[in-house]
């Protein structure tokens, strides 16, 4: 046997052990040593491959832990019963290559913000501080978030939005999809959502990815219709009260109070409030959420840091009514917060410190200097009109004389990207010749020069 | 009219253009205000309400743009038609309280970890250089995760599992439960999923949400049964090589060929396999991971941080074979990472910087004394045995004399928190008299003085 075993060649790379172990794991999977055979006995393989009698016990103990070989008393080791190796697949697809990098000039699309006036040195000591300070803070959290955050949030929706809850009532997850994600598991017997048609890209996603029929409703000048929203049959809402995305129409109180009604009106209905740009409003002051209006229990209230902070701060939250926060709790009580806490409790102290509201400030300003700046200029091309505009981070923009695809091909001929409506419509014909643009990622010259360009792609 | 007109009475606490807004929506609301009726003029509102005209115009423009009054040409405000309030539901049960914090003096559930080797200092610095250096990553990163992280994630899991895949493969998450949740969804086809039995309670809980069938596969001595699992006509399988959860038990060589036969026998075969604490290993060296073997593309490799840095960061990551990746990509892509790109970065200089190697050295050392101390002072128990210690953080232990509901009970009466087996177990009935103890979150000196307590209770 000894002469017909196998002897490993040992190069300089990897350790003795794992080379001899390496080796003899090859040798029994590929069927060149047979199930039963007798490895030679280490004191014998020391001599044969020239190593010490430890490095032969470690690659011995090892090909038995993984059960290549089998230790038999009072016969040393044998080579146990592999099957086959599985012969190797067709070469495996090519992995597709990541998407590429913009590759536009001016990129008006709908989710980047301005991160120039971000406190950078602020946010900086106040990670290091949280880190410092908070031992504890490395054990489990609480899988809403933990309360001292929960809490803050609730004071902050009660101040801005008119939101009426307990911190109890908050649930902190890592972004708004996530979050969506999560209630519709809450939700297992709405089998249908009535969504906002236009509307949010991401909420279609959600509703197909979780098995349940997307019921798309038109949106009027005053948000989704409730008389389509009745008529559909569904139990579950998702509305964009504060900015519709994308028409940017903002829901007047009737409305606010048919769609109350609705959800009110029969057990078991839920609307889904995504407030997801409320905190910049140029035309007019905010206006309250529609769940600090709510006295049934019916809203489910939705926010996010995405847009107010940055799109990197993957911190969003939902505010459960009181019925939907027992279920949460009887099925996910098992599971973990999926925000680091170190960064709820930067977050909680960005907020406490008062950093958050001057951040605010400050963004909002920028953002209603942005979009003054930008609509301004594109209206004076002939025959342009702005919507929308009231608020939020995008607007839209009709010019009759082109079609949509030649508005979108036009603006691209110039390194200019937007996005056509057409892209958020379902089962309602998109506005003719209308485009989405946003502003918040250009700086304001970037935004000057972009709407030159425009100007003489559609003049 | 202006006679009858409710006037609102102001107090010192809020800006007067908010209190005369709210009187007069809260008027509308009520009825005291009809559908149709006229407001006063602005100046006669002025004179009548004793306030500025620059209060009584951002007043009426808010409740015009919140939709409660109508502006009419040349007939001033008039009040829009609102549906009479909702009444309000009766009082909302009482919202739970949150769970109670632990009332254990020793508690040996399986998820803590130790903290003391956590290098605080290292991690604040990091973590601030990680957002003072790096402005670019507040805007919008990779839905993967941003690749600097996964080029390093898998750079160590080829040094450290063998695990073979480039950085395209990898998906970064927020948590392991997150991840396998994506997973589910990612395989609509795949109508039930195999479990290991006993098994992971988040596995079971994520195929319930995700509306799967859960097929428990008994575990033998080797992990899970193949034979069974080739039974349950699955094409989906979890599974926990390294350290099966909870027996303890690591996968030979021979099994695992098994497996990845099963999963390449038939298309659309999946296995998951859930490396959660495989960095921590006594008995014999690390085994490589499944996902090194496997040649036909069906293994999708899980890893999280939560155990080898600590549960509070959030970041675990999965290994998706080319055709999944396919999918992935295009189910996702619209998606955002749910890792703060700062703690991205913050991770990755921690590896880089060598500093990731060093914990888990030290902490495999610290692992390994407590491991040692605990199951050594158990194991003087008189008729106790214990199995499943050679890796992670848990491990069985066996007493006869007892049921297992005494154990639990006697050590609870000590104010020891040890699970029951069974609270693991669905098809196969536990091992009898055997409970799970988990080692990392107490210190040496209170193993010691725990195994103490535990010796008088089970004596």
């Amino acid at each position: 046997m000894d002469a017909s075993f196998p002897l490993p060649v040992f190069t300089g790379d990897a350790p003795l052990y794992q080379q001899l172990y390496r080796h003899i794991a090859g040798a029994i999977q590929s069927g060149a040593l047979f199930p039963g055979e007798k490895l030679p006995s280490k004191r014998r393989m020391c001599a044969l491959a020239g190593v010490s009698m430890s490095t032969v016990e470690t690659a011995y103990s090892l090909l038995a832990a993984e059960g290549y070989v089998l230790a038999k008393p009072r016969s040393g080791y044998v080579c146990a019963h592999l099957l086959p190796p599985i012969p190797a697949a067709p070469p495996p697809v090519d992995v597709p290559p990541p998407p590429e990098p913009s590759r536009w000039a001016y990129d008006c699309s709908t989710s980047a913000v301005d991160t120039s006036a971000f406190p950078f040195s602020s946010w900086a000591r106040i990670t290091k501080e949280a880190v410092y300070e908070n031992p504890g803070l490395l054990q489990r959290g609480h899988p809403q978030g933990d309360q001292p955050l929960r809490a803050a949030l609730a004071g902050l929706l009660a101040q801005y939005r008119g939101v009426r809850c307990s911190p109890e009532q908050v649930v902190v997850g890592a972004g708004a999809d996530y979050l969506l994600s999560l209630l519709l598991q809450l939700l297992p017997e709405q089998r249908a959502v009535a969504l906002e048609d236009p509307g949010y890209p991401a909420a279609y996603a959600a509703a197909a990815l979780h098995g349940r029929q997307a019921l798309p409703i038109p949106v009027d000048g005053e948000g989704m219709n409730p008389d389509a929203l009745e008529c559909s049959g569904a139990g579950l809402a998702y509305v964009t009260p504060s900015h519709q995305f994308p028409l940017g129409v903002t829901m007047p109180a009737g409305r606010r109070s048919r769609l109350l009604h609705w959800a009110a009106s029969q057990p078991g209905r839920f609307l889904i409030e995504d407030d997801y740009d409320s905190e910049f409003r140029y035309a007019s002051r905010p206006i309250p959420a529609l769940q600090g209006l709510d006295r049934a229990g019916r809203v489910v209230y939705m926010g996010t840091f995405s847009r107010s902070i940055a799109p990197a701060i993957r911190v969003a939250y939902m505010i459960l009514p009181p019925p939907l926060l027992e279920r949460y709790r009887r099925t996910f009580s098992h599971g973990a917060c999926t925000v680091s806490r170190f960064e709820q409790e930067s977050l909680r102290r960005f907020i406490a410190q008062g950093l958050y509201g001057r951040h605010l400030r400050r963004t909002g300003n920028l953002y209603r200097k942005k979009c003054a700046l930008f609509t301004g200029a594109l209206s004076a091309i002939p025959g342009a009109s702005v919507s929308g505009a009231g608020a939020g981070l995008h607007f839209l923009l009709t010019l009759p004389r082109y079609s949509e695809g030649e508005l979108v091909e036009r603006a691209a001929c110039q390194s200019i990207r937007v996005h056509p409506l057409s892209r958020y419509c379902h089962a309602v014909p998109p506005i003719p010749s209308t485009v989405v643009l946003g502003f918040a990622g250009l700086s304001e010259e970037e935004l000057g020069q972009a709407a030159e360009r425009l100007g003489r792609a559609w003049k």
